[in-house]
């Protein structure tokens, strides 16, 4: 496995009467006496490479990632697929990371994720992969959410917890302190999943914010977690629909995101149970569903 | 096809002491006050919704998309597969809304982009889906740069353009000027295609930047503008390595975000000779690669 970041090149400009450079590039301060400048230096940026996952030999997906907690990676991936659901649904995840195999001169890419299911356990494509086919109007392709979405047979709406907003507005700020890589980098995604008085259980950084959530709901899967009801999961950015569908099939009651979601965000939260809240910022806060999990 | 923006009920809490709403949410002011408050109303979200895009007939993919410019989406994905290199390899893009063949009452999703592609051009996919099938060595699946990425034969290298500091630091303020969507929802991303003094000659939002990339490159292709020679690519966000490739297949030389850029972003631009800039943010940025296109 590479590592999380990587060093390389940069010529910073500053034109004259530029301000401070931007957070996430605290090295560089030329041009702070207004005067501008250039200047070469070693800038660390977020690491990506590809991940393949293969399941029982087949090639299921290749995703592009920051290196790092690649065998929960590929549990949360499985989950999200709705082909795992339990620790002992998966017999083994080896991963292979060129050095074992002899193999370092390959630019250091192309990680293998090679999972074996329990006997039993089948890895049936996510309805999302049939949409075309499976889609109830074959002339124009119209579908319902259902068509394009995978939902657990156990409705979230199930799930009694209640949250404050007070503990709510805490969590961004945690966030922020627990990413390690961003603060170097400035270009990763957070994905942290919270107890519902606002601790931290597990942060996890990716280029790609599905593969953040999918390392945290497979940190949950291998440590027999799952479902998390009770649960809060924060993402640094914004809330799309697979998003929600992984928080869903996670069994997690609430998902906040820092910025806006998207209007099939909102509806699949609504058909789901699942309370979603966007623009957490500190104090302020939108809830777009699930409202009713909000106590004061 | 659907608005690229939908109307959804949020409740909008802010904590005792809370401060000014954030940017993108600028109609909900409880709380100017300092005094906390909980106001239900009407809130506009960016719009996701799937396209399929099928080819001669086949399914090539399925993105979730913001909808509007879907027939540029179309084109502009089928240049990022190196499958389209001008209008004339395109025959014919048919958009079915629901709308045309009498099917509205599914949610209003699942619109089909329906692509006939010229007598003698063929839909290979990509390099990449090939990746774990291809890959160099069967047994960690070890790539290069060249197994994972579609590269065009004509080298950016030769691309004599060059860019001012001055003229670069201009741009994102003329692409927020631009973003008719983000303003109202806080929710996507922007895509704009310049001149190389500054001119702003086409802007795309989604919610998926791969998408807005798309979208401006579709529209250049169908308008016969392929290759961008002496153009300026600027997103919204970050530079990964899927948006320098689609920059390099359009022909663009420089790609700039307001975001940090991946280490494989910054690689993959070095090996086709685009010149990637990150951190853009007014009057300073930070050149990766392809520093001589840079001149003060």
């Amino acid at each position: 496995m590479s590592g999380r970041t990587a060093r390389r090149r940069v010529l910073r400009i500053t034109l004259p009467g530029g301000k401070q450079p931007a957070d996430g590039d605290p090295d560089s301060r030329p041009g702070r006496d207004g005067s501008g400048g250039t200047k070469s230096r070693a800038d660390f940026l977020a690491a990506e490479e590809p991940l393949g996952i293969r399941v029982d030999g087949t090639a299921l997906t290749l995703t592009m990632r920051t290196p790092g907690d690649d065998t929960e990676l590929a549990a949360g991936f499985l989950v999200s697929e709705a082909i795992a659901h339990s620790p002992a649904d998966i017999a083994g995840i080896k991963l292979c990371d060129g050095t074992s195999c002899g193999h370092g001169d390959h630019h250091g890419m192309g990680n293998i994720a090679d999972v074996t299911l329990a006997p039993g356990i089948t890895a049936t494509p996510g309805a999302r992969r049939n949409f075309m086919t499976t889609s109830a109007c074959g002339v124009c392709g119209k579908a319902s959410i259902e068509d394009i979405c995978i939902l657990p047979d156990q409705a979230l709406a199930a799930d009694p917890a209640r949250f404050a907003p007070t503990a709510l507005a805490t969590l961004p700020d945690r966030l922020r302190d627990a990413q390690r890589v961003f603060s170097r980098t400035g270009g990763l995604h957070a994905a942290g999943l919270f107890a519902a008085d606002g601790e931290l259980l597990i942060v996890r950084e990716d280029v790609g914010r599905h593969n953040a959530v999918d390392k945290v709901v497979g940190w949950a899967l291998l440590n027999d977690r799952l479902p998390l009801a009770g649960c809060i999961l924060l993402v640094s950015g914004r809330a799309s629909f697979e998003l929600v569908q992984k928080a869903v099939l996670a069994g997690i009651p609430l998902l906040a995101a820092v910025s806006a979601p998207s209007s099939l965000a909102v509806d699949l939260a609504e058909e789901a149970g699942l309370t979603l809240v966007g623009f957490l910022r500190g104090p302020s806060m939108n809830v777009y569903t699930g409202a009713h999990r909000i106590s004061a």
